[in-house]
């Protein structure tokens, strides 16, 4: 009763992949970063995602919000951050999205102005689209913060925990 | 010698109840986010519990440090984060604080000015009070950094990753 | 083939030290926070290392980076930051940088302005330093963001997620 999110509990019926088609949702293609890091990184069960900016259908979604961009527009980022992350979750579940186990944690940086005090409701916009694909498994703990800047501008970056069998 | 955190030695006698009550802490509600995610997330023998916020009693601490508000209420801040962190880690623990292993690492946000230095001054006031409740169990790794701002103008954000037995 | 970052596929041959001694790397001093939280802490076969900053042998490298630094400092503040963990990192295991199985996540907190887009840039200058020490295995996730400010006005902060024998 009071361990409601212990995963033994919620694994999945049905596919991941079925359920991305039923929602209209393609996966965006997930190149590797040209540096010495990596996307994503296996230890044990856990699944390390490199943070992912907020690139939509190959389109950066770039700004502050609060100054040039609303929260609606910071939402949509958080969303497209969410599809990269999962893109690369399913590299790192060799194709078969259905071996996730739970989402663990996402840490959400919104690339805000000092006064802004939503970033709450921005991330939620990543946060929604993990339980719309995966369900009870899809939710997780999380971060949430505003800060000075995000690399080329971008308008979100999240980073995820993952746990896959 | 080289090993000196290792959790194996230092396995508390005593119960953290008393010694909450021993502190005159009494840990606040701990309601759940009205959102797809959630306070806590259970992967084998870790928890990693959400951002919280410095809400004090039920009241906000809000404003940023180096401008409305002195190192001195951070701190407080930063103290009320922990207790909401270990309000978490109780139900994750099922009631039971004493199944905890090890208070293994914080995230500290602190709501600050672009020339503030004193992070980490803020933060120990979260890093304090979980050794005092829970003796050498409660000694963390941690980051402290200043971003542009924080949920509800909140003055400090603070997550963490707990070993449960 | 989709999982190249399986850790048991890379670990390296030769010592770590041998490889320190060829790159003219000389470890820093890596002396204790005088506070309750600690350098590192080791839960299972992770070691989780607190945020460092900037201080290349013993003197902080520290200011804004878009504002009073260029990035080519900014990089060689992210190297710094690098070569403490590792010293921590070294006493995680017990002296013998050889049980290090995986670099396995970097967090990134560049002190710059609210206009600065090249943190990645930034902290490549840890990133590199990681795999010319620790070949593959020093491939890491990562993610790297620019905060308001960071303690002591460093210029650079990064923790890390280490995977240990």
């Amino acid at each position: 009763m009071l361990e409601p999110y212990n995963y033994m509990e919620i694994k999945m019926p049905g596919t991941i992949e079925q359920k991305l088609e039923d929602l209209g949702i393609s996966l965006p293609n997930s190149p590797a970063p040209s540096a010495n890091y990596i996307p994503f990184v296996i230890t044990g069960s856990l699944v390390f995602i490199s943070g992912q900016i907020s690139i939509e259908k190959g389109l950066l979604i770039e700004g502050k919000i609060g100054k040039e961009l609303n929260v609606d527009t910071g939402k949509r980022a958080a969303k497209a951050c969410a599809l990269n992350l999962i893109s690369h979750l399913k590299n790192a579940c060799a194709g078969d999205l259905n071996r996730v186990i739970r989402v663990v944690k996402l840490g959400g940086f919104v690339n805000a102005t000092s006064d802004f005090t939503a970033a709450p409701q921005v991330i939620n916009g990543a946060s929604d689209v993990f339980v719309e694909i995966f369900g009870e498994t899809g939710r997780h703990a999380r971060f949430a913060v505003s800060v000075a800047s995000l690399p080329s501008g971008a308008a979100v970056e999240i980073d995820g925990i993952f746990e896959i069998a």
